[in-house]
């Protein structure tokens, strides 16, 4: 029994520190299929799964795996054989099925049948496994597939965050829908309106038809007024009117006035405070989830023990510190928590624990560890030693910005003086040179830097790692150019051998070069906190990039449905001079031939919440829950 | 001495209502200049003045009365005669020199040299002045006039608030330009990276030089790149390359994310942090001026006073209130401020007032003054009782309302119905009938709502004025045309007689029907929020208004003096077949002939601090200022 109690305070444990709702069977058999089930190997597989079925679009008829989507260039498309891509699905959903009813089980049925998510789950599995029987009876002849459409549910289903960003969603849905009824009818005002003055009257009617392009009758004026608002036809739309009388500019600046500065940015605003208020709710959730976790690992823990207090024996209520090292040994933490966590329990030696150091010690972890670099390695020559002091010396990492700075000021030297000059008649003899002796003092730089800090030390930072990984691309790359084409000399002329042209090759280099002066970010205080600040937001709107791909994926899906085979390539003779013939502004004298409804965009997935300034549950809240579950009682 | 104490009371507290500053001459006649100076009439003689010094650029060469701005058809410039405009700017740049003499004498010497604004404006006076003369020398004919750049700065330095507005810019502006500064750099690191991806290799000319239309050469590249930061250029700037290689829209959407996304947004959240804290900070102290002048009022008004406290003789210092009303009834208030004030101090019979109870009185005014509607009249008879009690109730607005929503329906329906007819074959017969129809409702609507209502009380509410007038206007159009048209028959087509068409006075009656229709709006709760919102911040950004104002305007001049005739109308052979030989997306084939550079916008101005949740100036502060004021001692 005791085992099973430090089981269960393992499986909260790990609970806690992954936000976990903690309602879930928690016998011995049903315990270890959990933790299978949320074990690294296992989620990860599941990811795997969900991006398989996510990116099986690309390679479905039609398939998107053209160099170029420009009808009039593009080859045509690759057809997968019929059950290759069916087959894939049809693992993956079998995967999914294994997933619903692992789920199912471990949740318990009262918890299941209360569960929409799960039960929707299983609809769309249902769903998508007659789909895929439909599909391979017709022999993949089939039109319609909804189980397409269906597949970013796989995606939602499976973050936390996201159905936290998409219930926030629906909740603020009431107040963009006012201000969206007011902004229908501020357009539907000034479209009659606009409909109204700019009428031709019974004048001159060649010039009187030009004033009417975009207000020819309500709906013309309508679309017009709704692509002003987002400007896209700033000037052009008025041009006409304007031309005719410059007092009709009035009806354009008020209309955008209030429309674009007024009503969107209300819109904005709205939007802006309702997912704040509603993201910080929902945060705090998941900081009760943990705190709901640890609290629980502790009911299952203590003992009540004697101790002395003031040389009087008095019985005290805790966790014992070796109890609660042998949990975390089994825990499934990061190494760095665990270590964290680990030393602060040893250091204690022997006490029992209260509920509220046992809170606390995990609070502490939260904080961030701070990452230690390895000490730098002592040399015993004083020449050495002063080598070390110059080489480590933060002077040296500005000596080398300086230097990159000046190799990326002579690739643009040379991309301005060889403007004019044909790309096959262009001297790489000087730029080569140059890039060769910068390669190699970028190198010296690493052995250098790698000398003063350490080979560990000089690992630690990822700045190093950055620079390091890119000097070893642009050495690798400098050293098979010269291999292949040999030392520069005057005339140096890109010419092609193997895989790649000198010219080719050169180009690489000088990218390579510029991706490396990104090294200078960490370098410049305000570059650096505007960077952070990015990479910060990114991870916090992982949430949002996922529910906007999920978006993007079924607008896809519903374009490729829609409108695939539209677009048709343009025969030869209007390919020939198709900027005279086609009017401006028409798909046509724009090219956009590329732009048609054969692929779409999609991109990562990953959600994990993160924490706040929020407010501390509070312990009532704590035990109130854990009186009502189940598990926590069979311990004591 | 006594007299003057109030005097200065009166100079007090009007200072202090119109959070002016308190540092100025406080002797009898320098108090009858000020009042002089800030009475109504003198300032709005200085506002006419700047307003006409502004205005004068419409009708000075280049004047801007033409009817279009289109350089095809616009008439000849009306040439105003030399000595004019110039006349009209003396009598300004008088009406300026006594402003800044009686400013300067008012402040005092020592305030006088330590304030940058004043000493600017007798710079710019002087500079104006003699360009003056010049021009006047030089009989209108010089090519450059400089102090037509320098009229904005009397607008500038009239306004506190605009004065405050663009301190605030000026602070900001170090955090501005360090987020600017990593646009740049993320522009131009992005700009090299693109000219070294998208170069012709040696490959086939023709399809490759496409490719480069956008991507030319390094300055080429930094002009795409910096407009598609703007979504402007959006899909067209990426199509030669991407129609080449779908992997190239990569590239565009990863500048977009970062340019537009991450740096434009962080550049407008700083700029409304920076803005917010400041202006907060501002209207800080404008509140300290108000709670100033009020406590220098009752520094010079108390009197030490034997009163009875318990029984016992005590002495307590405080103003009489005989002597505060002598104060208002001097002082220069607006009438329902002044006449709450008043009341308030007749209810205290008697009591001397303290400091604390004193400032407390202006603060309650500021508040708000709840305006009331006059009562509603009361009839005799039952059934004018019971009408009034009908047409006085709410749903008879909404009644109204619909019948409006009814009349807008009408007119869209015709809209649709004649859209395909030429104008001058349109049957007005039915659309005449239905408006004529419509229009005796609102007459009715009008003398009902009066009869319930009261005169007076109907024109209490705001939204009744808007609605009789246009309902007025309504019906005197609607009996003008019956008296030039006849009534309404079939086959009632626009013909012309008079000033206006039957078409037009058709199009002006509809255009006045749903500009009528706007009275909904304080009926939609939502609505009411919103319009109320939009003139708050219409209000509130009165300052900023200025500050645009005067941006445009030296814009404006600037590009009249760089860039005007530079565009020329094109001869008679290109205007017959523009479309044809000018290339797509170029100024002629776009038709922006009226996009030129002979006129400009600029609206209203009037600055006025608003006051919000703001921080209580300290009681020891205020004194601390009044210490080192020179005339409260006088009184004393």
């Amino acid at each position: 029994s005791r085992d099973l109690c430090i089981d269960q305070a393992v499986v909260f444990i790990e609970d806690a520190m992954q936000y976990r709702s903690i309602s879930h069977r928690m016998d011995a058999g049903s315990m270890r299929l959990y933790r299978c089930y949320y074990s690294n190997a296992c989620q990860r597989i599941l990811n795997f799964t969900i991006f398989c079925i996510l990116a099986l679009a690309f390679i479905e008829t039609p398939c998107s795996l053209t160099k170029t989507a420009d009808v009039r260039y593009r080859s045509l498309h690759w057809e997968p054989p019929c059950g290759l891509t069916e087959g894939v699905e049809g693992l993956c959903l079998l995967v999914f099925m294994a997933d619903v009813s692992v789920k199912g089980f471990l949740v318990g049925r009262a918890q299941f049948q209360r569960n929409v998510w799960l039960l929707a789950y299983i609809v769309v599995l249902a769903v998508s496994l007659v789909d895929w029987t439909v599909s391979l009876c017709l022999l993949c002849q089939e039109r319609l597939r909804i189980r397409r459409l269906l597949r970013p549910f796989f995606l939602l289903q499976n973050s936390s965050m996201m159905k936290k960003t998409l219930k926030c969603i629906r909740w603020s849905l009431p107040e963009m829908a006012s201000v969206g009824l007011l902004l229908v009818v501020h357009l539907c005002l000034f479209t009659i309106f606009g409909t109204l003055l700019f009428t031709v009257g019974e004048e001159d009617e060649h010039e009187k038809k030009e004033r009417l392009t975009y207000f020819q009758n309500l709906l013309d004026a309508f679309t017009s007024l709704l692509v002003l608002l987002t400007t896209a036809n700033n000037p052009d739309v008025m041009i006409p009117v304007y031309s005719e009388n410059r007092a009709y500019a009035i009806f354009f600046i008020v209309f955008t006035l209030i429309g674009s500065l007024f009503l969107m940015n209300l819109l904005t605003a709205i939007i802006y405070n309702q997912f704040r208020g509603y993201l910080m709710k929902s945060l705090q959730t998941s900081l009760f989830r943990r705190r709901l976790g640890t609290r629980a690992a502790y009911e299952v823990l203590w003992l009540p023990r004697a101790v002395l207090t003031g040389g009087f024996p008095s019985h005290r209520v805790g966790v014992m510190p070796q109890d609660f090292l042998q949990v975390l040994e089994k825990a499934q933490l990061s190494s760095s928590q665990k270590q964290a966590i680990m030393e602060k329990v040893r250091s204690l030696d022997g006490v029992l624990l209260s509920a509220d150091e046992f809170q606390k010690i995990f609070s502490e972890v939260d904080r961030g560890v701070v990452r230690e670099h390895p000490p730098r390695p002592c040399y015993q020559s004083p020449l050495l030693q002063s080598a070390q002091f110059l080489f480590g010396h933060h002077y040296f990492d500005y000596l080398g910005n300086c230097i990159t700075l000046a190799n990326l000021v002579s690739i643009c030297v040379f991309l301005v003086l060889d403007e004019d000059v044909a790309p096959s008649d262009r001297d790489n003899f000087v730029l080569g040179v140059l890039n060769c002796v910068f390669i190699m003092y970028y190198l010296l730089e690493l052995l250098l830097k790698a000398f003063a800090l350490g080979p560990w030390g000089y690992l630690s930072y990822p700045e190093n790692l950055f620079d390091g990984l890119v000097t070893l691309a642009l050495l690798v790359l400098e050293i098979l150019t010269l291999a292949v084409y040999g030392f520069p000399y005057r005339g140096w002329y890109p010419e092609m051998r193997g895989l790649l042209s000198l010219w080719d090759m050169m180009r690489l280099v000088n990218i390579l070069i510029v991706f490396r002066f990104l090294r200078i970010i960490p370098n410049m205080k305000l570059m650096a906190v505007v960077a952070r600040t990015i990479l910060g937001l990114v991870q916090n709107l992982r949430a949002f990039g996922g529910i906007l791909v999920v978006v993007y994926y079924v607008f896809a899906i519903l374009g490729i449905n829609l409108f695939q085979g539209v677009i048709v390539a343009p025969g030869n003779d209007s390919l020939a001079h198709d900027n005279g013939s086609a009017p401006c502004g028409s798909f046509e004298q724009l090219e956009y031939w590329a732009n048609n409804f054969d692929d779409f965009a999609v991109s990562a997935r990953g959600p994990l919440p993160h924490r706040d300034i929020l407010e501390e549950p509070k312990e009532e809240e704590l035990m109130h829950r854990l009186r009502n579950h189940p598990h926590v009682r069979l311990c004591r």
